[in-house]
């Protein structure tokens, strides 16, 4: 299989022209319906898809939908199955352990840790663990991403932990910016950000 | 009260500075070593401190601790506290509403809204309600902002109804890009693009 890698940027985009395209029931869909139903730029669009499709879109008709689709899907990496571990199982760390959408993803969470976890429990089919078995149990799992959803004290202590067990892909739900050697990656979902911005734009109409 | 505005980019930023400053003890701190605890450009980090302080670093001794956490908590509007409604009550929403982190951040979950409830019920302390009544709810509550956790397919018709209920900030959980009007605007948590990240990572070591 040809290994094709994408920026970030066009990473971020592809769930939406997905889930557009997938919305449609037309054979064809053009850069320009993207560009148009999503409020993007059509060169934008057009470089995007150009990067994941394997067939050149056709002048004025744009692309096949289904093969385009199926292209998409596999960019996204919807066909492999990735496995996590989650540490952290409070409310959020078991929102995420629950959430089915992840299984569509092709994310399947294989195990959890907790520090107020003595022995072993069960949320719904995965089994959590207490944090100190994280060190022996993630090189055995043979998993290499990781969700972080502890409190932001604990955060660059279990990441450490993490690094050294083998984890190469954290997914940061603290509020942490996490130092990690270069071989590991840090994808951060920064809520209070998110918030930040909101509600600057309510007490101001900021929006830039 | 002066209201000063920000750039998204730096309400990103804040966050990190905040949980940095926090978690010292010295009376002073730098650019410098903002910049080098959180891997970011020394000159990126002085903007940004410009930015939000009330008062100009000193050379060689940088920012007053405790007086420039104050001014970022300020400018993340930890003061003031807003009110939002949350519409999709399942796993993710749930586990938002019970969310402890958002009172800290100044966000005040007032009411949910779902397809699946038929009265009123509560979880935890906040009344979930019919869909239904969101149009008329909404504007009586006087609330801004939503938190949208419902399924794609919904996800669009639902946001037409926030916005012709008054919401003017919308903070987007499902893998929709929203069409809205101007004067509203969408904060998208996109964690099908999240992960699309750490798997491609996975996949080829690309990290760019």
């Amino acid at each position: 299989m040809e290994i094709r890698s994408f920026t970030i940027q066009t990473l971020e985009r592809l769930p939406y022209y997905l889930h557009y395209m997938e919305s449609r029931e037309t054979e064809d869909v053009s850069s320009r319906d993207l560009a148009n139903a999503l409020g993007l730029n059509e060169v934008q669009v057009r470089k995007d898809l150009a990067a994941v499709s394997s067939k050149a879109g056709r002048p004025r008709r744009g692309f096949e939908r289904k093969p385009l689709i199926r292209d998409i899907r596999e960019a996204l990496g919807f066909g492999r199955m990735d496995e996590a571990v989650i540490v952290g199982v409070g409310h959020l760390g078991t929102a995420l352990i629950n959430y089915k959408g992840f299984r569509e993803l092709g994310l399947r969470i294989v195990a959890g840790f907790d520090l107020q976890v003595e022995d072993e429990i069960w949320v719904n089919e995965t089994p959590v663990f207490s944090s100190d078995r994280l060190k022996n149990l993630i090189p055995r799992l043979n998993v290499k991403m990781a969700i972080l959803t502890v409190n932001s004290e604990n955060a660059q202590a279990v990441c450490d932990e993490l690094v050294a067990a083998g984890i190469r892909a954290i997914w940061n739900f603290s509020q942490v910016m996490l130092n990690v050697p270069d071989n590991v990656i840090v994808r951060n979902e920064n809520m209070a950000a998110s918030l930040a911005v909101l509600s600057e734009y309510l007490s101001t109409g900021n929006n830039k």
